[in-house]
Order: C-alpha cells, then sequence, then structure tokens
C-alpha cells in the first residue's frame, strides 16, 4: 500500500523494525538515554531552546495540554482557524471554559495578519491566540512569521498547532517567538502515532504557573519536573520512542534544511502533477502547504468511489475532505517519508482512477495506452 | 534484560514483530478491522457486554476519563484508597473539582468492605466510589466482590482501576456490577505502553449524559460514536493497536482461566522463593496480589544498591517503592508473559544479590556452591 495520507505517514523499514526492541524499565537508565535523545534531537528540529516535553497522546492531546497548561476558565482567547484543526483548538479552549472570540477565515485561504491585528486591538485583555499552522483540513500553511510579528507586537501568548508542519515546513520557534508549539509522532517524524510534543517558552511557563484550567495527565510542570529525572510522569509508549529515536537519527541524517527543501521539492511537484490532470487546488500556490495537497473533486463526481478506486486498484491511500468540504476535495499527504518519485506515482494512479469513474476532459490523457 | 517490574512487562517476541508491520490509514478498512477486534477480545477478557472504549493513553489517562465522564464538579466521591495509585484516583477527581471523602488503608492491607459501607452511610450524597482492583505500589489485591457488593448496595457508581490485575486476576466486570474499569496495554496484556481502555456500563452512560467536569480528548462519547464507524475520534496508536491484537490472539489461545490460575500459581511460587529467602512480604498471603510482590528490605540494606546489583550483575530489573515505602521495600512484576521458571530465575538472581549487599541470616544459603 502507498499511504499517502495527511498523516499517519509511512514509516522507514529501519524505524518499523526499532519497534520490535525489547520492552524496558521506564523508570532505569535505558529509558533516561532514550528519552534525553529524542528530546534533544526534537529541540533541534524546533529550532528551540525552550523546554520540550513528550506527552503518550495523539496530536489532540497536546492542542488539550497547550491549551490546559496556559489558560483560565474566563480567559479571553483568540482562536484564528482557517479550518478544522483551526475549530478544533477553539472547541478545546471553550470546553475548559476560555472566553473564545472566533476569527475565521474561508476553507482555503491563509489568516490575514491585519485581521489579526485588528481583533487583538479590538479586545485588548485577550490573553493568547491560538493559531495553526498549517491546517491540515485544507492544506494551507498560514504565513506564521507574519501572523506571529502581530501577536507578539501586542504581547500575547502564541500558542502554535504545528503538527502537519514542524520537522516538515520550516518553523524555527525561538525566531519566531511561538510561545506553546504542538506536534505528534505520526506526521513529518516518520513515526507511527502515539507520541505528541509540546516545546514551552519562558513566558508560556509563566502563564502555566497562573493557569487555573485543571490538568492532571497533561500538566506539563509535572513532564518537566520528570524529564529532569530521565522519566515521564506516566508510562510513556516506549515501543514508539523507539521508532521516533530511529526515525530522528535519519532526519539528524539528511539535515533540517535539506528536509525543509525536499518538502517544498514535493509539495510543488504534487501540486503541478494534480493541475496537469486538469484538476483544480484548493489553495491558492503562494500560500499551498508543503505537507498536504487538497484536490477539488469535479462536480458530480463521487469522492467516495475515487478513493475506493485508488485504493483497490492502484493501492494508493489517499484523505477526504472535512465538514463542508467532505465529498468535495481529497486530499494527499506528502509529509516525513516521501520523494517526488512517490508523489509520481499518485498522481498516475490518479489519473487512471479519475478515468475509471468517468472523469474526462481534454487534460486527461491515459498514459498506459501511450 | 529480565524485565520483571509491575508494567511495562516482557512482550512475547511475536508481540514486538507486529509492531514492525507498515502503518495504515486509521479511517480505513483495515483499521475498521483491527479496532473491532481487538475491541472484541478485550471485551470477552473484560468478561462484559458493556461498551469498551480504547484510548491513545497510559493508564492514567484513563483513570482521569473515568473521573471526568462520570462526575460533574462538586459532586462527592468515596476515593477508597489502598496506596499510591489510590491516592492518584482521588487526586485526579479533585483536580476536576469534585469534593472527594478519602478513605484510606494502610499500605499493605485491602480495603474493608464494612468500612466503606459506614463512609458511604455517612455521607448518603456520595455519588461514586472510585476503587482500586490491584494496587500496584503495595501488592495488594482487594476483595472487590465484597467492595462492589456494599457499593452497590448503596446504589453508587462504581469506578474501578484495574490497571494491573484485569486480563490477568479474576475480574467479571458485570457479575460484579462494574460501571467504569480500565487498564492499559503494558499490565497483564503483554503489550508495550501506549493504550488504555476503558469499560463502561449503561448506568456509567447515563452518569455521563450528565456529568459537567471538561472533556475533550476523553470525551468517552465521542469514542463510542467514532467505534460505530470503526474508528477512534483522534489519531489511534496503530503500531501499539497491532501489538495488541497479537498479544490478545496469544491470551485467547491459552484461555482467561488458564491465565488467571497462571498467574495464582506464578503468584504464590514468587512469595514462597522470597520469602524462602528470608525476607517478609508486605501484604498478608490472603490479599497478596498475584500480578506483584512487594518484598521488604530488612533494615540497614540499601535498596537502590539492591536493585542495581540485581540489574548489573543477573540482568534482573525489579522496581522499587513509592512514597514512604521508598527504600524500604523492592517489587517483583509478575504479570502478562510471565512463568513459574521466571520467577526462580528472579528469586535466584536475589539470593546472590541479596548476599552480595551483605544480607546474611541463617535463611540465607548460596546455593551456587551447594
Amino acid at each position: 500500500m502507498n499511504l499517502r495520507i495527511p498523516g499517519p505517514t509511512p514509516c522507514p523499514e529501519e524505524v518499523l523494525q526499532s519497534m520490535a526492541q525489547p520492552m524496558i524499565n521506564h523508570r532505569g537508565p535505558g529509558f533516561e538515554r532514550l528519552i534525553q535523545k529524542v528530546t534533544g534531537r526534537l529541540k533541534q528540529f524546533f529550532q528551540t531552546r525552550n523546554d520540550l516535553l513528550i506527552l503518550t497522546a495523539s496530536g489532540t492531546g497536546a492542542m488539550e495540554a497547550a491549551v490546559v497548561n496556559t489558560l483560565s476558565p474566563g480567559d479571553k482567547v483568540l482562536a484564528v482557524s482557517i479550518g478544522l484543526f483551526g475549530e478544533r483548538f477553539a472547541a478545546i479552549a471553550e470546553t475548559y471554559g476560555a472566553e473564545v472570540i472566533r476569527l475565521d477565515f474561508p476553507w482555503g485561504q491563509p489568516a490575514d495578519p491585519e485581521a489579526v491585528r485588528k481583533a487583538l486591538k479590538k479586545s485588548p485583555d485577550i490573553k493568547a491566540a491560538l493559531i495553526t499552522h498549517n491546517e491540515t483540513s485544507t492544506g494551507v500553511t498560514n504565513d506564521l512569521a507574519a501572523l506571529s510579528a502581530v501577536v507578539k507586537e501586542l504581547d500575547k501568548l502564541l500558542v502554535v498547532d504545528a503538527i502537519s508542519s514542524i520537522g516538515s515546513i520550516d518553523l524555527p520557534v525561538d525566531t519566531w517567538h511561538c510561545d506553546v508549539v504542538i506536534s505528534a509522532s505520526q506526521k513529518g517524524w516518520m513515526a507511527p502515532p502515539g507520541v505528541a510534543m509540546v516545546s514551552i517558552s519562558e513566558e508560556a511557563w509563566r502563564f502555566a504557573a497562573r493557569a487555573k484550567m485543571p490538568r492532571f495527565y497533561w500538566d506539563l510542570a509535572k513532564a518537566k519536573s520528570s524529564l529532569e529525572k530521565g522519566q515521564t510522569p506516566w508510562t510513556p509508549a516506549i515501543s514508539t520512542l523507539f521508532a521516533l529515536e530511529k526515525s530522528l537519527d535519519l532526519m539528524a541524517q539528511e539535515g533540517l534544511s535539506n528536509i525543509v527543501e525536499r518538502h517544498a521539492r514535493v509539495g510543488k511537484a504534487t501540486r503541478k502533477g494534480v493541475q496537469s490532470l486538469g484538476l483544480s487546488l484548493l489553495a491558492q500556490e503562494q500560500w499551498a502547504s508543503n505537507t498536504v495537497t487538497a484536490v477539488q473533486i469535479p462536480q458530480g463526481m463521487d469522492a467516495k468511489r475515487l478513493l475506493h478506486t485508488l485504493r483497490e486498484e492502484h493501492k494508493v491511500i489517499l484523505a477526504g475532505g472535512y465538514g463542508n468540504l467532505a465529498g468535495k476535495i481529497i486530499r494527499i499527504g506528502h509529509l516525513g517519508f516521501v520523494t517526488e518519485e512517490d508523489m509520481q506515482q499518485v498522481v498516475e494512479a490518479l489519473r487512471a482512477s479519475l478515468l475509471k469513474v468517468g472523469f474526462k476532459t481534454s487534460h486527461l490523457t491515459d498514459v498506459r495506452g501511450s
């Protein structure tokens, strides 16, 4: 199978094999080496000197941790949303009693920094901004540098969902003054799901000291004090950390700038390939994501049948759309363990599947017959 | 290494190898088969027709899920504690604003059902009882059948931490009317940590419908509606589920009653072996756990040095004590992938290590020299 959803992503064979290592004591010296190494490597890829903590959870758990460790019920927060995962961030904050001011942009478009400035100025008692770096549901990457400049100009805490960007798309956490940044193992990190990571700035720790939202499992202060002993407060997902250790080795060999360039090349090739089939992209090129591409499905075409054909006849697994975009888009993941050749295969499978489900335009030529 | 802590436990080689399977789509038919199979098998081992839901988390996350899905801030709950994990349950409920009435028993002893009855009668507005089935910090198994009879006689919700018991020690969830029962993959299930499970009775769902504690990641109603589609609300720990699928296959081959009998034999053999060295157990035989044995360390002996010697010279990994018992006990895990022979090796290593750290009594004879 050619798994090309926006996470979980395929894992290199060495990464899969590394999980077959025997179990170890999570309170022993072997685990201490493991967690310190993985944490150190992640900090390099986060380009941060901030604390970085590892949670046994999927990315949504880390989103929840980001919220409950920095805010109190009644706190005003600006939730900048450009898609499903932006909405999720807002919903989590609301669940815990924050007063959420929503700033929604149309799905397929990025957030406008000027609109963010306006919203922050309008409610000066806003304490924090929740921002998605890369919106997995629409294939849009926000201009986080510009958004950060606005948020920091107005002296708010900046909480970033970088689940499907960091480690694949450039996100210099310290340079861009991101206070809380989260990701998850099954995205660009090329490891299985089950581990999430959170970086926390000193400013975020100051927020944490005052934050009154209830937290136990997600308590990052506990995670920090455990990490000082080379441990985690609760039993960690050891095998997933073995995988992450190996995948971070591979990533370190390639180097962050090479990885970012590869994702830029692969993203561009994917978009060009899809467009060469006569299909339209949801996002414009200038903000199109280099980790996930949302492809518009021609009116009248059955997206489910297309995905089914791709899977059953070509062993290519793509994702559908969420919410209002269900049935209207398909999404191609190209993050982590991926090359331009992989995407060429996807585009060819897409071409054949489109023909199969009856999509005929002058753009479409069956290369198999040529 | 001979990993004999009370979790993570060793995993059979087939279980470790199963994690090397390629990643799959968590919204596709392969995952649907996986989650339905694992859920079905777990329900058999839980001996329940209740819903059973799988979380990407360690056991503490499932404890939190049990609390926040059934209670509201201000609700009175009885927290019956016989050790560290009983205290943790109480702390979680307090964190979320429950009015916790603590009923603590001395570490090393079980809960007295009569004392529980008294406490419940004294505060008739108590809504739920939080009870540990098997206290991992002390090696004590509560008489859950008797405790359940009291809790149900007084018509309270029964929330059970069975993390280190169910699947190893008999716990017929439906027969004993346990409303919420939690466990975690790295215990008797012989799989790596990262997956937790929660069973929920119809009565617990009625509580959930009214419960006002905030929940998002832990929302079991979301998990239930996702499971109906063969999915999980958030990206699940797929590789750990591959492991659990394989280990549940192995457990099904052995059969629950055989597994429970094996743990009873192994537990008894461990206790006899330790006592044959002249050491005392923390728990009396009648309530000693069949999954973990707490061994008292002779006064003046350095428990850390003993554990270090066991690890470095015999490759046997045991655990220390928590809280007031730190330095006073060591704990031997014997759950999951374990035989009487494994425990015989542990006892022999313990004998040699005790001699090494200077423990000399008439009971101790060096079998290697005989």
